[in-house]
């Protein structure tokens, strides 16, 4: 195997479409949202690209006994009243920090061979404490973005995220300018313990503001509720460990 | 050295043979199941192929103060009332995720060479104790091959292994697949914690059932009953240790 | 991406200059020093190279919203009384063994380009202690140079730093001296714990008198000044710390 | 740079050679083994390679204040009543599996183009205690050269060293065989826990037995000594430590 190999397994004509990147990372947010996109929109959606890659783990994953190589996967998305979309999705990150670089170059040629311009990388961005007001944070390819991503409700901060937008989502802002392409990172804020359906939600928000298409958020809301039971049994249990443990008293009676 | 380098050692004639690969693994499973077959068909079996590499840790074995350069080696085996085999065995797996690719995709070029176009991959499924009845759970490349293998006793399950298949067994199903090969991962359950005979013979022995050969499993038994031993010492230990733990009666006698 | 891409910002004439690196280390005192340099000459100071690499972290930094790709820069700077200078910053080091040795071919390529021959690594060693006395230890690539800088105040130590010196610093006077460049690397004192201004400062000024420019340090002064209160808080808090352990009398009294 | 770069210091005709290889390794043996013979002969040796390669930490170490590249070297030595010898030493192994291999392929270029066709790897193997009496244990390329190492005092065994020989003393053994090289590994028996000068010794004197040359060893001897004090004042520190713990006595005192 070639350290990059990509599999054309469809073609779609798409009129000036939007590339919308979801790879796993912080509280997968970026990867739910683009996998919730893909549901919904599922009657509308093609599979037209696997990308397979030695930067890659070196793995399968199994499902009802039939296995499937770990790959990225793109697909075109023809909106109804919105923008064409191109969505790419996947279970892993590169191995790498090189590999970061070498699948990055590989997505931004697809996007070029679709005719892409614009550039949209969902992830999150994690606070360190539950959330109850669900912020997306923005950061941008270039200054003239930034007006009208304000409006769609994207906030931008002077020193954040503090660390700088590491991996793919990263370099699609960094390599895509250098390449002409105009990329927004949009960041649901999130706690950064837990997979944040609510977070995804936040970010879809903001996306269709800016691409015009329309989704349904029963499923996720469904999913969201179910992290609020995990939640909610955490801090039961925080609690009662609390009162479990022994005060001053109990020790001096050990002793 | 070159990345690769692979050796001919001997030219073999087979008819449509099978390659079944058993490289170290979870409770070396894989590793036990492929020494014993070449042990119990040493008759007819050849040395063909040497697989070096870079790849493979910077090492040589010595026996009797004769280093052997680290290498996979590869057998021919012509089996009198079965499938010809080739069979893959090892002291070691690539070191690197790219290097399971690039070994991976030196195995099969061996076996397109051998005019092989199946391939079973064996290993080991860790359950975290220890085990009675062991069961052979299965991963395909097609789905297919599932309703033969379920008729060989191999389980396939909702979502096992949970976290896919790594290596150059998951390879060989994933990167095989993609070159037009049917593979078959058998993968005997095992408790993870030690090397496990009992485990390599569930394998061996639906393997037989697929493929048409017989061997004894005597020496395979033995080494069974030496690990039985290991464990029941291990286990004495521990209720020694148990007994050994102070109570509370003798903590507070201390303070 | 390749693996390294230096795109040509401008082009200026330098009159015999001599290239300046500071980039991360110890201390921070390589890039504090570079950084204040280049503020205080910053009408003289012309960007003209900016060196990406997949040796980088694949990586965006973000500030008020808008994102800048990991990569080295080199400034051209025409100082009125000194010589000319090649100031070459950045936020990261490579992040392989191997990358320092890319990066720093590179980096002498370009000072190759302009003309120098002569090089100035500045870094800190850490001494593992608060300092008063900021010493600059030296380290040069060619034993000739070991009198001009005993002059400028640089001391020469037998043993010292004792583990020699890596990354792109030490490439400097390794690579350099094969390529015929005269290095010379400039290390502050500094505890090793906290980002040290004041040994910036001990380095450049050593420097001032080797080339012949004038800068003024209040802002570094400052941030001196900012550090040695961090430094205090850290002191005091040491110091109640040890008020609060408990003596042998109270834990009688607990026992 | 390139990944490897090789300077030829100087060319000298040899008869015969026998490559000597004394990289650091477990408890410094072969280092501590090649650098005294090169003292030991340093009036018939003479600098004929230095090796240079990405594959090495990238560092320059600093004496009396003047930096020099991290490489490998090899000397050439005419012993007046001996084999001529090739001497290969350096303060570092490579840093990665792959660099293990291309390293030791660039010493064997080396080697055959001085026109040596055998080859010793220097080196310890370590006990795990402390040792009176130092064998010397082997390893060899081919069973052919076991009989003429063990009249010379080499001490084969069955499975020893158990966890194989890795790095540039392990390659020599196997990429040399498959080169044509007759190769074979000298160990010394050592704790593993220090600088063994004794153990160092122990594999000169087999060494001299087999190819002819004689040296002197009283600077090992006296480096032996130093050891033997730094050893019996831990074995002192210890007894005191033992003796410091507190009794069961004690601890019902301070309950």
């Amino acid at each position: 195997m070639d350290e990059l190999e990509i599999d054309a397994v469809a073609e779609v004509e798409l009129d000036d479409p939007v590339l919308v990147e979801g790879l796993p990372g912080v509280g997968h947010v970026g990867s739910l949202a683009a996998e919730h996109l893909l549901e919904e929109l599922e009657g509308e959606s093609t599979l037209v690209r696997r990308i397979y890659s030695r930067e890659f783990p070196p793995k399968v994953s199994v499902e009802d006994g039939v296995a499937e190589l770990t790959c990225a996967e793109i697909y075109a998305v023809s909106v109804p009243d919105g923008r064409d979309l191109l969505v790419l999705t996947g279970d892993h990150q590169a191995q790498t920090n090189d590999g970061h670089y070498v699948l990055t170059t590989a997505f931004l040629d697809i996007a070029e061979e679709f005719g892409a311009t614009e550039l949209y990388a969902l992830g999150g961005v994690p606070t360190g404490e539950l959330i109850d007001e669900y912020a997306v944070v923005g950061a941008v390819s270039h200054e003239s973005m930034l007006e009208s991503l304000e409006d769609a409700g994207v906030e931008f901060r002077e020193d954040e995220p503090a660390g700088g937008i590491v991996g793919v989502s990263g370099l699609l802002l960094g390599l895509g300018e250098r390449r002409g392409f105009e990329t927004a990172c949009l960041m649901g804020e999130t706690s950064g313990y837990l997979v944040d359906p609510k977070s995804a939600r936040a970010v879809l928000e903001v996306l269709e503001t800016l691409l015009g298409f329309e989704v349904d958020y029963e499923t996720l809301d469904e999913r969201a509720d179910e992290m609020e039971d995990v939640i909610g049994k955490i801090q039961e249990m925080e609690q009662q460990q609390q009162m479990d443990v022994p005060t001053d008293d109990d020790l001096r009676y050990i002793g």
